[in-house]
């Protein structure tokens, strides 16, 4: 019957849990493999003398790529409507396109038929870009990010705010480091939008070395911003520290939850 | 009557919490927009290009600013002595004048008031930079920094052994630097000032390369002090991560606070 | 007997524990010297005026030091059977060959020996290249290492996750990079794999300055890896944080095992 | 009697503790002002121009802080006696002048009398940078860095591993680094202990740009070490902040350690 064909389907093209075999595996390995291939040939085709080497083999490829994803994003709107959450067959659908996984797997093949109704070189070179997002169709087998992620989502609050520590101190440091260094070298401190590149290799401790003060008072001033950078790092890092160990704790407590003395039956406190 | 007029108008200008809604909340986004249109204006106008084609628009903006913020400023301290803290008429004014509130919002308007009684560029540019430190009447408004806040407070202590540590670290270095690199490099290792400007960069590890040694003991040297530098990033990194760790045990414990002796039932302390 | 004397060879190579003395310990103290004696003479026969000056002492040097550590390999091939491990005459001893000490040791000596069979420079020159691994005999003795192996081992599935995180960023960063970049800077930025070294340089915060974006919209991408940077050397910092934090709880709960109940005055488990 | 006064002296020169107030405070505050305004005195003599101006005041200034010190070091050697640890008259002054605080002390004074004996200019100059040295006559005055110091001292066994680590890397990188880049920039990674230099740059992430390779086997693998830097970086920043977070525990488990039910009064697990 199609329906059982159609969950089957559905079952090959999810992500792989538990043992490793069966035709829903070897999918999933073939998928991967295949953005694989693709992230290696985005970037063998940028070095110039591989691209007149293997011309053809580039084209021929992204013509199979995009195929390949196309008739799999096709199968995932097919398919899933087996899914609960995207049940409906319209509204359903439209759901699951808007679902991130949706969005990255069309945005996967878009370019690729986009490019054919423009001979725009720049928007060609632009829609070449966008097939680096085909990267991002990896994020759905990486089960094991989820340790990170909730670590980062419990602590999202913090995070964000030392993101506005550093923005703060970056705004604060460009325009003041602007008004010292501007006179003395008026060029490469051109104006703050120039200098905030300066105060972001500063507090990040990049340190490129093609744009620093050179006055005394910038070197003072440059000095303490720099310092304070390294509280800028401080931060996110002890934030992220805690995070681990609060998880860790958690996970503890809830295996330790409910302890009874063995030998009284009370419980322990 | 006036009371409730001027108590009204104090809690319009409060700090917006609970409910997104009302005069209250919608005062406090005109506000924190046009400080964050004044940050956009400050960066702005230092772009050559764009100052020359918009230079009355940045006149006009700076105008309706200065008006805005002295309002906002006479406001404010017409209404503060409805708050317990700034009760007396006349002393409670000047210690609300003296808060660090009033004294960033202040800061905010003087400039543009002061540039009016000079001519000297000199001082007009030094006035145009204390305009940046509108920025800081944000400050009002991040809540969520208290977290950061708190847990900067209480390691406060270690933190400033850490910069110590770092001071006393930066000093050695730079003195022994100078006498070791300033034979083979008179111009850039001029003196121990100019070489505290090595210290700051190799130990914050930014390494512009617009200084470094050259000589073999000078790098034996360097080497060393880049390496201890690790450790004076990696110390106040530590002591933040377990300020983090320590402020979720206290939340953690208060809530846990009415705990019960599981033997006779009654609360513990 | 032979085979006391067997015993004996097996235990005079063992790595030395508790009393510093015997013949055990001032064997292993004779390894350990020739392996550092080895790791200086590598770094000083690099050196011109020194490889010139004392051409013979290292010839000398290299032939006493791959007749020793054949000594030592072949008697440790010879006694190995008296571990357990290793028992069999033939699969034991094969065994050992292919355990990790026994390839380190093999490495250690080969290259000597193929040297001799080839008048290649550049095949000569990779072998004395792998004299390198003469460094690793040593991590047969520092039996410290064990509390941070074995914390990188218990985290090792977060780090193994940071790393993808990484190389994720370091794509995505390169491939876009390269984009922006290369109309600007076609020599700098020439491809992909060129622009890799602008990701790596960046997001580990070295920064060169060989390379950097220089238009607008390549320093404010830049900006934000950069900033993202901090972020992904915050990870593996908190997680080992974290590790090494739980590593000592474990203990701490290992020496409180041995718990009572309050009540009953039994052992908890 | 004598013996009062010498005990008064040994008081008076004891490190402040408690109270604010009274002559043993205030000897302190001068000691250290005095121990201040050296380190002003040796950055600011070694800029040209301050040193031509004010050439006798820095004469004056070494005159008398010389005086002061020995002063204040033969004091501290005759009152020393009073100390239980430096009983004895000569053995307990004999031990109390090869301490920590009698050596610095010493070698606070040494070379200003050394400087008089001989005229050759770069042992001057050698005598002078030893007055660095006078900065660590600070370290008896700082309570506070116990804690930090205890956290460090506990954790020194890791910290030490880490370093080992580092010096491990550093040597196979370098190494390796070294004949892969040498055929192509020969004056730059001349020798392996040149390419150490770029090894300590590249492993803190400090990258001042004088040296990195150029190569792209050289980048991989030096892209490989600029990511194994991280890991070393994060070793001694997770090691310290579970050194912190165990430091605190303690203090609370202490704080903690015999509670009872205030209403049974009975001990609480």
């Amino acid at each position: 019957m199609q329906h059982t064909f159609k969950h089957k389907v559905y079952h090959v093209l999810e992500v792989a849990r538990g043992k490793k075999n069966g035709v829903n595996w070897l999918v999933n390995i073939l998928i991967m493999s295949i953005i694989a291939l693709n992230t290696v040939a985005i970037i063998l085709h940028s070095v110039r003398s591989i691209r007149r080497e293997f011309d053809e083999v580039f084209v021929d490829f992204e013509y199979f790529s995009a195929v390949f994803f196309t008739i799999e994003y096709c199968l995932r709107l097919w398919v899933c409507t087996e899914n609960e959450k995207y049940k409906h067959p319209i509204w359903g659908r439209l759901r699951y396109m808007t679902s991130t996984g949706g969005i990255i797997d069309l945005l996967a093949i878009l370019p690729f038929y986009v490019s054919h109704f423009t001979s725009d070189t720049g928007l060609i070179r632009i829609l070449r870009l966008f097939r680096v997002f085909r990267l991002f169709k990896f994020s759905r087998y990486v089960h094991a990010l989820r340790v990170i992620e909730g670590v980062i989502k419990e602590k999202r609050e913090e995070l964000v705010l030392s993101l506005v520590f550093l923005i703060f101190l970056l705004l604060i440091a460009s325009s003041v480091m602007y008004y010292l260094e501007s006179p003395a070298q008026p060029r490469v401190f051109s104006s703050i939008p120039a200098t905030l590149w300066w105060g972001i290799t500063t507090i990040t401790s990049i340190g490129y070395g093609d744009i620093y003060p050179v006055t005394i008072l910038g070197k003072v001033f440059g000095g303490i911003i720099a310092i304070s950078g390294i509280a800028i790092i401080a931060l996110p890092t002890g934030i992220l520290a805690s995070g681990f160990a609060e998880h860790i704790n958690i996970h503890k407590k809830e295996r330790e939850k409910h302890r009874f003395c063995p030998h009284c039956g009370k419980e322990l406190p």
